[in-house]
Parts: C-alpha cells; structure tokens; sequence
C-alpha cells in the first residue's frame, strides 16, 4: 500500500491525488494521507513542530499570506476526517470531490463545499454530520497524521510513501485521469526513487519551469 | 550538446561529471559550465547578484561556514579556466583529475593541487602556466560563466541543460564509471524532463535518504 499525503490546499496534490485515484481503479493500493503545509511552514516550527494546527480554534484565521489558510484547512481536513469513516471508497470520493470544487471550481473550502462534497461522495449525510460532532475525536486523528507526516519527513504535497519506506514529494504540472499515462507518470516516479544511482533530487533550474499543457 | 554546471566543492557534481565524462567516451556531447555555490548562496544575493566571487582578491578568506569555500572556488575555477584553452579534452581530465584529489584523495583545492592536476590532464605546463598570468582575461570569463548559470536559473550543482533548453538539478548519492549503467541514470533523467507530466520536483522526504552503496 502507497501512502499518499496531502493538503486541499495544494494545486499539485489535487493531481497527485487524481493520478492515485486512476491507478486506484486499476488495482494498485493508495491510502491517503494528511500534511499540512500551514502547519509545516509555520515560522514558529523552524526548530520542529510545537505549533500545531490541531490545538487551533475552528474560526481563528491564522495571519496574513499562507497561515491566512489555517481556519480553512483545519476544517477540511475535519469534515474529510469524518467522510473516512464511511469506508475507503466514501474517503477517495470525499476527496476527490471537494479537491475539484477547490482547485477545478476555484470554490473556497468553506462549510458549502464541504456539504457538496459529502453529497456527491454520496455519503450517509447525517451519519457524517454525527461523527463530525466529535470534534475532540477528530482532533486527535489529524494530530496522529500530522505527526506521522513529520516522522516520514513530509516537507511537501503530494508526497508519496511506497511500500519499501521509499518517500519523496513528486510536483507535476499536468491533470491526467487516463489510465495508461498515470500508469507511465507513476512507473517513472518509482523509477526515480528506486534508481541504483541513489537519487536524492531532480529539480528544474528555476527560470525554465515545465511546460504546463494546454486545457 | 548538453550544458553541465559544477562547482569543485560540490560531491554531487564530482559524480555529475564522472557521468558526463563516461557518456562523452561514448559519443554524448556535453560541455562543462561553471557555478558558484558560494556565489549562489551568499546572503546579499538573495534579491539578486550583486556579491560576484569574481570581484573578489585571490587570497580572501570569504568567512565562516560555506563562505569559507570562497578562495578555493575562485582559485579552482581560474585555474580551470587556464587549462581549458588546451582544448576540450585537457578540460575534461584536468577537470576531473582536480575533482579527483578533492572528493576521493580528499585533498584541498590548493595550488599543489591545480598543480597535481594539470600534470594527470597531460597539460603542456608552461603555456597553462602562462595563461594563468592574464587574470584579469580568466575573471572576466568566469564572470561570464556565472551569469549564464543565473540567466539558466541554476541553483545547485550539478544542473544539466539539455540541447532543447530543459534544465534541472540531477543528485544522486553514487558514482558510476560503467558505461552501461550511466546510460541508464542518465536516460532516467531525461525521461522525467521530458514526461508528458511536466515533472517540476522530485525529491525524497528528508527523514529517509536514498541509500548510498557500499565502496
């Protein structure tokens, strides 16, 4: 089973989470994960993590620039949280739905979203607004991911963890939901990462970024 | 012809080069540029280049920590600079006869060094040392050089640039002198610059290096 981290924020994991669910329907195994690139970033866990989002109030709105996403990744990852306890094809549904709401859509993560998304997921909507009440119980779930995150040494999304312990942040600019191109975009990542050549890194040079297909 | 920036401190560049150098025995053309990690990551050139190593004396100590590295880089690449108007080849085994001593014999880039090495590259002494006389020549190509490294957005060594302008940093933690499997480390990386995906990043999570072979 690949873990796959990642955080509704970001454009690159919404692809990585795409490709996963593609290779998903064709038998390989993807357990989703949670980062949170408010929480990793934050100046305050320069040193290591004693800034948690999890010990965050539910409305409290982080600060200015990237922490102004506190309030709305917080709740995300509560109302997705919540979706998972629906069984694993009602989390990649969840997931799946309110990442195009965010990134396809441009809708905020906000209350509305989340209730789209749990209605397309096509979850038990009440059972799912119940285990959402149990906000401490749900706390205590993100906080048990985060710190797994921070074990693996996640700085990034999507960052993927294959069955062997081989971790590392795969960024691509392109959205694919056919099955045999995820294929070969996944066969080359695993190649990297289980390359002879001990591959720490491959990054482009900063002025020439990847082409971005059209559409 | 694909464009390779190193710098003499860098041990990922030493096995870039060493990759470079089997796969040009083998037909590849590849051509060595130059980059200054202390250059690169002075603190005043956070907001661009305005701290250049080539305006800097011989003998300036530079500072503490990588700025230390100041007066061998400068003294190295002056030094390159001179061998390399013998010719391709003399660049190539005067490049990799320095690279040598520093990261396997462990000896400082030091004028017994530059001297050591230009003896190994089969260098005709007398001109390398008469083309090292015209300093003010030799800065103003190593100026040059390093600006093209900024105009490519290098940032870390080594950086190739492929023949279509694809450009990215390639680390990995083993050396290779094998014909065979240096083809195939640098086909890998080829093939993730040119994926259909637009592979931006791929890099291993910081907690689980990749593994370096024995010897």
């Amino acid at each position: 089973m690949t873990e796959l981290y990642f955080d509704f924020l970001c454009p690159y994991a919404w692809r990585g989470v795409e490709l996963a669910a593609v290779l998903r329907a064709q038998g390989e195994g993807f357990r989703l994960r949670f980062f949170s690139l408010v929480e990793g970033n934050h100046p305050d866990n320069a040193g290591g993590l004693t800034w948690r989002i999890t010990d965050q109030p539910l409305d409290a709105e982080g600060g200015s620039g990237y922490l102004s996403y506190q309030r709305p990744t917080l709740n995300a990852f509560l109302a997705a949280l919540a979706a998972y306890e629906q069984g694993e094809d009602a989390a990649w549904k969840f997931t799946l739905a309110l990442y195009r709401a965010h990134h396809e859509e441009k809708r905020p993560l906000d209350e509305a979203a989340f209730a789209d998304a749990a209605q397309q997921a096509g979850l038990d909507l009440s059972a799912w607004q119940a285990a959402r009440k149990d906000e401490a119980g749900l706390r205590a779930k993100l906080r048990a991911e985060l710190d797994s995150a921070a074990e693996v040494g996640v700085f990034g999304t999507p960052t993927f963890v294959l069955p062997d312990g081989s971790a590392a942040y795969y960024r691509f600019e392109n959205l694919t939901r056919d099955p045999a191109e995820a294929g070969v975009w996944w066969q080359l990542f695993k190649d990297v990462l289980h390359s002879e050549a001990g591959i720490g890194t491959i990054k482009r040079a900063k002025k020439r970024p990847p082409v971005k297909r059209g559409g």
